[in-house]
């Protein structure tokens, strides 16, 4: 198993971590199997999305704004429940399939840590299962 | 395999099942590899996030609620369609990684069963792969 | 590893794909493990959902249309950035537990395609872990 450190540079952004993510898979050594990642924060996901055009991720983060805003009638003291709500619909744990070493992406996805309440240094776990 | 049965007490709520899972694995006597979950259920999911502060469990039905209203103009005649939607956004099968025995959480998360039509007996499968 | 083809019919739409999945599963000869599924594309997305009445499918099709419209003040110039948000809403990946050769689903339970700019002939990768 492997930890990944990722540096946030903003309060709502998504960090493109695909490289990181094969190269942590490479040095595992294992060239068949599944990747697995799992974000160890409540606040934070990932997403699997296009990895071009990067207005795609402003467009993510602005409508979930829009679906989930950030002052509401929330309860929790913190102030930061939409980041919550945002982390739960994109899911902490996600995993791809590793062939010939390499992880099997579409040609536009590109894997990302979607930060929700940032700026921060975020931890990913990553483990490969033959 | 093992089968969870997990009893949630209302309409809508998120029931902390991290000590159930943990036991599970324990049981299964795997120390290292991937704990699958997978709820059996079309109005019910699981989610991942904080287990202190319980506002953030209401907070986080109450946004869904707003973007995804109970009554609405719903073809399907039992009427619990919300239900369904929140199930999809939150998904049915989640994974964790387990190291030296023990499933590895950030330090704020919490494992939840996520009832969006209750109350009922729900159940999640539990497989450790190792 | 196999890759399914699943052409959907229509801009919108849930296909199932149990049956497909099933049959591989049975093909990779795997009694026992667990089934990985990954859509290789950032405007598709896997849902596990009810496979009985098909107003659930247009139910959640309908508001998920309505929580992310299709025209809004989006920057993406292809215009089709409510397909990648409600692609990252729903997961690209998922799993499922498969016992006796067989994927264990709820009584109600299929898994979908879910198209949301079709129509398209969309690939799944599938591959089953022991």
């Amino acid at each position: 198993m492997k930890k990944l450190h990722v540096r946030t540079p903003s309060h709502e952004c998504m960090v493109d971590i695909t490289a990181q993510v094969q190269s942590a898979v490479s040095e595992a050594g294992i060239t068949e199997g599944i990747c697995h990642l799992f974000v160890l924060h409540t606040t934070a996901a990932l997403a699997i999305n296009e990895n071009a055009d990067p207005t795609v991720r402003t467009d993510i983060l602005n409508a979930l704004a829009k679906v989930v805003p950030w002052q509401d009638d929330y309860d929790h003291a913190e102030g930061n429940s939409a980041a919550h709500i945002k982390a739960s619909l994109f899911g902490q744990d996600h995993s791809v399939i590793v062939e010939g070493g390499k992880i099997l992406l579409g040609t536009w996805q590109g894997i990302f840590l979607a930060e929700f309440d940032g700026p921060r240094t975020r931890q990913v776990l990553l483990k490969v299962v033959s």
